[in-house]
Formats: structure tokens, C-alpha cells, sequence
């Protein structure tokens, strides 16, 4: 723990739910768990409760620390806690691992009832709307009837987007940040690339990895370096690396020489040992098929006319993976049906992972946003 | 063969060079075969010859058919032949597989005449110098004393800048065409993550494959897919494929389903039966290593005092490989030592792949550009 301004030592709690969940794919989970962290306090009105909703990889550590020895703080911690943008003196912050997650909540790493069996990759293909509904089921639980607002960064502002067409009623405000109203063919491209090699690495069994007792780590630390590439802008990568070599001449080698080479073979080595493949393969297929437009003939705007909630879309202007573009979509879809939206460019020089540092602009614009709870 | 407007049938040639070519790297190879190919015809004074320089993936094959029965013509057949903007009528076109490459000329498939064994991983790591100097024992062979031109695309745009370093006064004219002059960190990058699938393979048997008879076509396959995806625009991705399925509902499976994904698999399945793994990574490499301003502490305008040739930059609107900032960095540095540039901006959506399609604004920039032999 090295973060004074930080909510401190947290400790994540579980939900059990019995109740069947009928899933989007037609399948039904008999009950599942999900686990989530809360920050700050909910208030008598049960009107200040913020959701965060996580990207590809995320969880439900999204700020302070699990114990004193931990070096590094949730993923959000920059900008969850006392005073920061999503400020925990004001707000009640929940922050859950989504299902299909292998961070305690049910997924492809559970005990699938109907085998006492790990469900490996016979858990069901989910959607982002699967998510919306277990999450207003955790909303239930927690006995929160309306969010005051719902937040995520990419895959979680499409989480956040969805919340407010899925529960209009259920959600004051809605922070969309860094996302799109759908995958692009590039975006589908990449994905694919990183479940091949997770798929084609012979140790992933298909997807039986844990019963075989063997785990495809290549295949899952190959996805997420190319993945961390659309992460980063072409100028971020400039500044951070530029062509600098690890030692001062050529090496006519393959081993890493470039510090860029080092850093991605690095990033993909401490991911695969700590993630879970399964989950990686159904997290980008909840990406692929996030399209609330498709049941109205892609009419962007008929899918937003059930929308009650304000709503704030950000982007940031060095991100690729989702450019600025991509959140004038959903903006100018927002504004033909007379909704209530504000579109933020936040200059950034940092590519898609922008959302996750605190730009001064970008603090402000979330506080200006997030406001009072009433 | 279905094209009326092509040099027709051609033959590969080789030439065999028992000197031996001291490498960059410090190595030497022994001596070494180019294979090549020619279309039309050498004019009495030798002046008329234009040498194509190929990309990653490329080889000898720029123009017509080796076959009747051949149903696609070579890779540059739209830009090279009987009136078109490399007019064979007017120039004698060579067309030489590079150093290291899989299709013929000596590379990491050939016998190590140290060993009697295959090079595989052994054969040295080479530069684009290595290319050019290769390249220049090609024309005297042919006794060529200057190029008319040099030309080529991406990497091959990377070998026509080196030519008018390297050799001034034996090339008249260059076109560097959608190239940079250096990799940026994020080429790098995808570069790496390609070199990772590939060694990562466990077919790959530290690059001795052939001789355990293995072949890292996954690898391989991989490599060719994130690759592709940097060949193509966004936009031109959105045209072709949107986010059309297969078939008509989402299958809620890992099999292909969005008609992107299906493109790619085939594509990574096509190129990894017909590609060597080795003469890949060398590729890869090749491209990282290129950096001309290196050894002038980065001053790009140092490394152009020799050049002599007029010089064409091309670059195309949608080429996020190597992006129109990135000629201008070349244009700039050969504007600032006074040098004969012109470069020119093609409008296309079709990526870094712009190079190899005949569109109208392109064609008449180079005829243009390569006017008569002298």
C-alpha cells in the first residue's frame, strides 16, 4: 500500500443467487455468485450508489488494496476514492466481477452443478446484456433501486450504455467512457487473432486446460500482448519506448533487444499467469456481439429511444481502439432521439487506456458529471 | 492465367555469385543464388532497367504467370506490364527475390555449404544493406551500371531509399512508396508479436523444423493474421466484411461466425502453407533494423548528403502502417538538404495494401515519374 489518498484496505464480498438466470444464448445458470467490492457508504436514501463496470480483463478490485503488503492498488484507484473523480465521501461504490470472470465470481472456472464438474468451455457465450440483468440482480440484493449512476471504461461503457436502455427507471446517469456502439471489423479482427492463439496453442485441450492439468499460457500471453498494442497509442508507444535498444548495439538475434519487445513479452507473461483463458475467449465475444442496434435494423436511435437517464460519453483523442469517433456515434444517436447526453473529447495522449489515468480535464468533466446525489 | 493486359508467361531466371558478400551483421555468406525475374526487353545503352524491390511477404513473382493454368498473376501485375504504369514496353523490369527469402534465392531453406545442412535458424540476420549490396552484384551481373529506377512498396520503398543512399551514382530515380524511415515503437511491436507466435510454436523446435520434420504453421498462421489486420484500413475492413455473420443468427460458440473472421483464418491458412517460418522472422527483422539515420545520431537530412537520384515519395490516405506523417519525415529530411523530391498523397481507403492496387491518381504519379529511359 503506497497511496495515502487511497480508501484503503478493502475486502471483497460475495452475493449468492438462487434464482435461475436465463442468458441471452437461450441457456439458463440454475444460480451463480458474484463477487464485488463497495467503497464508501450508502447513504439513508439508498440514492447514492455508484456501479463500476469493468473492461476485458478487469474485476472487481477496482480501488484501494487487499492487504497492506500489495503494491498495487485496484485498476480505478486513480480515480475511486476520498475526493477523486468518483469521490467515496459522496458516493456508495460498487464494483463487481462480472459473470463468466475468474476472479471469484461464477464463470468458466466454477463448479458447473449439473457435472460437479469445472464448466471450463461449456460455460454459456454471454452478452452484455447478461451482465446488466445479474448486475440488477446484485442492485436487488444490495437493496439499491436506482443507480445514481452506472460507469465504465470501453467494454464497462458498454455495460453502462446498456444499463440505461436495459433499466431506464433503475439508472440517473450514465457514464460512457472510451467505448462505441459496437465493434468495427478491426476491432472484431483483433479479437479473433487473440482467441486463435488461445485456441490453436495446443495445451489449451479445448478449453479442458484445467482438467488435462495443463494451461495454454502462450496462446493467452500471445492475446494479450496484441491486445495491449490497441491499448496504446502509436505516440505513447514513441514516448515510452521510441527505438531504444535494451543494450547499446544490434544483436542480429531474436531475442528481445528493442525495450518495447521487453515490455510487451513481459506484460503478456504476468497476465497469462494469472488469468484465465476461458474467460479471456468469452470476454471478447461479449465485445463482439455488444450491438444494442441489431434488433432494430441497426437503427442506433431506436435502440436508445427507451433511455430516461443523463448521459456523458467521453473519448479520448490518441484512443484507436475506440476513436473518438466511435462516441459521436452514440452521442449523435442520442441527440436524434432528444436525450439528454453531453460528448466530451479529453486531449490524451495515452490511446485507449486513457480512462484509466487521472487527466485533470477528465477529473473535472466526471466530477462536474457525477454531481450530488439527490 | 485470365489477364490480356500482362507480360504473359514468364521463367524465373538465377544468378549464381561464388564471391563472397560480407553481411552487416559481420557474418559472410560464401557465395549465394538470386533468383529473378524479367519483363521486357534491355535497351542497347543499358539504360532502361527499373528493379522492383518486394515487401515482407513478397518474392520474384511481380508480373504475369508462370503457367497457363496459373489463376493468379504476380503480385505486382496490376502496376507492372504492356502500358501500364510500370510500362514494359518502355523498361526492363527485374525482379529479384531477396537474400533469405523462401522462394529460390539463398535463405534460411538452403544447404549451409559449411555444414552441408540447412540453415534454418543459423542463417545470419541481414539488413536491408545486405539486400542492396545483393541487389547491386545483381545488375552488374546483368550489367546494368545504373538503375533507370528503383521502386517498391512498404519494405520495398525502405530498399529504393537505401539504393539512392547506398549507390548513388547507379540509380537515376527512386520510388519510396508507402514506406517510413524507421519503424515506429508500434511497428516494432506487431512485428514481436508475430516473432512470439512463430518461436512460440512448439512445432517450431528452435527454428529447426524441417530437419525434425515439424512445420510452426500455427505459428506462422498467427503471424500472417495480426499482420493482415495492419495491411487493411478500418475502413476498408467496414466495407468488406461490416459485421456481417456467416450465418444469419449470433451461434453463441468459438466457431468462425463474423465473415472478418472467416477472411482471416483463410488467409493465415493459405500464406502458412506456402511461407517459410524462418525467412518470416528474418523478414520481420529486416524491417525493425532499418533505420538509415542510425549512424548520423538520428539526423535522417546526414544520411540523404549522398543521394543523388530524383525521388518519389507515395503515400496513401488510409495507410495506418506507415501513416502519410511518416513520408513526410522522408520528404521533409530530403527537402532540407536540398534534394529532388516530390511527394505525393494518394487518396485510398484500402490501407497499407494501397500499394498494390492500380488506382487511376497512382498510376499516372508513376508513369509520370518514370518518364523515358535516357
Amino acid at each position: 500500500m503506497n497511496n495515502k489518498d487511497s480508501v484503503g484496505i478493502v475486502e471483497p464480498s460475495s452475493a449468492s443467487f438462487k434464482d435461475p438466470l436465463l442468458l441471452e444464448c437461450g441457456k439458463e445458470l440454475k444460480g451463480f455468485e458474484l463477487v464485488y467490492e463497495t467503497y464508501g457508504k450508502l447513504n439513508n436514501e439508498n440514492s447514492n450508489a455508484v456501479l463500476i463496470c469493468h473492461a476485458l480483463s478487469g474485476n472487481h478490485h477496482a480501488a484501494g488494496y487487499h492487504k497492506d503488503s500489495e503494491k498495487r492498488a485496484g485498476w480505478w484507484d486513480s480515480l475511486i476514492g476520498p475526493n477523486k473523480a468518483i469521490d467515496t465521501n459522496k458516493y456508495f461504490v460498487v464494483s463487481p466481477n462480472n459473470l463468466g470472470g475468474c476472479h471469484g465470481t461464477t464463470g468458466p472456472i466454477s463448479i458447473n452443478p449439473d457435472t460437479n464438474k469445472i464448466f471450463g468451455p461449456n460455460f454459456p457465450v454471454l452478452t452484455v446484456r447478461d451482465w446488466t440483468n445479474s448486475q440488477a440482480m446484485l442492485a436487488d440484493h444490495l437493496n439499491i433501486k436506482a443507480w445514481h449512476a452506472v460507469i465504465g471504461g470501453s467494454l464497462g461503457g458498454m455495460q453502462a450504455l446498456d444499463w440505461s436502455i436495459a433499466y431506464p427507471e433503475r439508472i440517473k446517469k450514465a457514464g460512457v467512457i472510451a467505448a462505441a456502439p459496437k465493434l468495427s471489423a478491426q476491432n472484431i479482427a483483433f479479437n479473433e487473432v487473440a482467441r486463435q492463439a488461445i485456441t490453436s496453442d495446443p495445451d489449451y485441450q479445448e478449453g479442458n486446460y484445467l482438467l488435462e492439468n495443463t494451461s495454454p499460457k502462450s496462446g493467452l500471453r500471445l492475446a494479450r500482448m496484441v491486445g495491449h498494442i490497441t491499448y496504446l497509442s502509436d505516440e505513447s508507444m514513441k514516448s515510452k519506448f521510441g527505438r531504444e535498444l535494451k543494450e547499446e548495439k544490434l544483436g542480429f538475434g531474436f531475442d528481445a533487444e528493442f525495450q518495447v519487445e521487453s515490455y510487451l513479452r513481459h506484460q503478456g507473461d504476468v497476465f497469462s499467469d494469472t488469468f484465465d483463458a476461458n474467460t479471456y475467449l468469452l470476454m471478447t465475444k461479449v465485445l463482439d456481439y455488444f450491438d444494442p442496434a441489431d434488433e432494430f435494423n441497426g437503427d442506433l436511435m431506436k435502440a436508445f429511444e427507451p433511455i430516461l437517464a443523463q448521459i456523458l460519453v467521453l473519448s479520448f483523442s490518441s484512443d484507436w481502439r475506440f476513436s473518438p469517433s466511435r462516441s459521436k456515434e452514440i452521442t449523435d444517436a442520442l441527440i436524434g432521439v432528444k436525450k439528454k447526453v453531453s460528448h466530451i473529447e479529453i486531449e490524451s495522449s495515452l490511446g485507449h487506456d486513457s480512462f484509466l489515468f487521472p487527466e485533470e480535464r477528465y477529473v473535472e468533466v466526471l466530477k462536474a458529471f457525477l454531481g450530488s446525489p439527490s
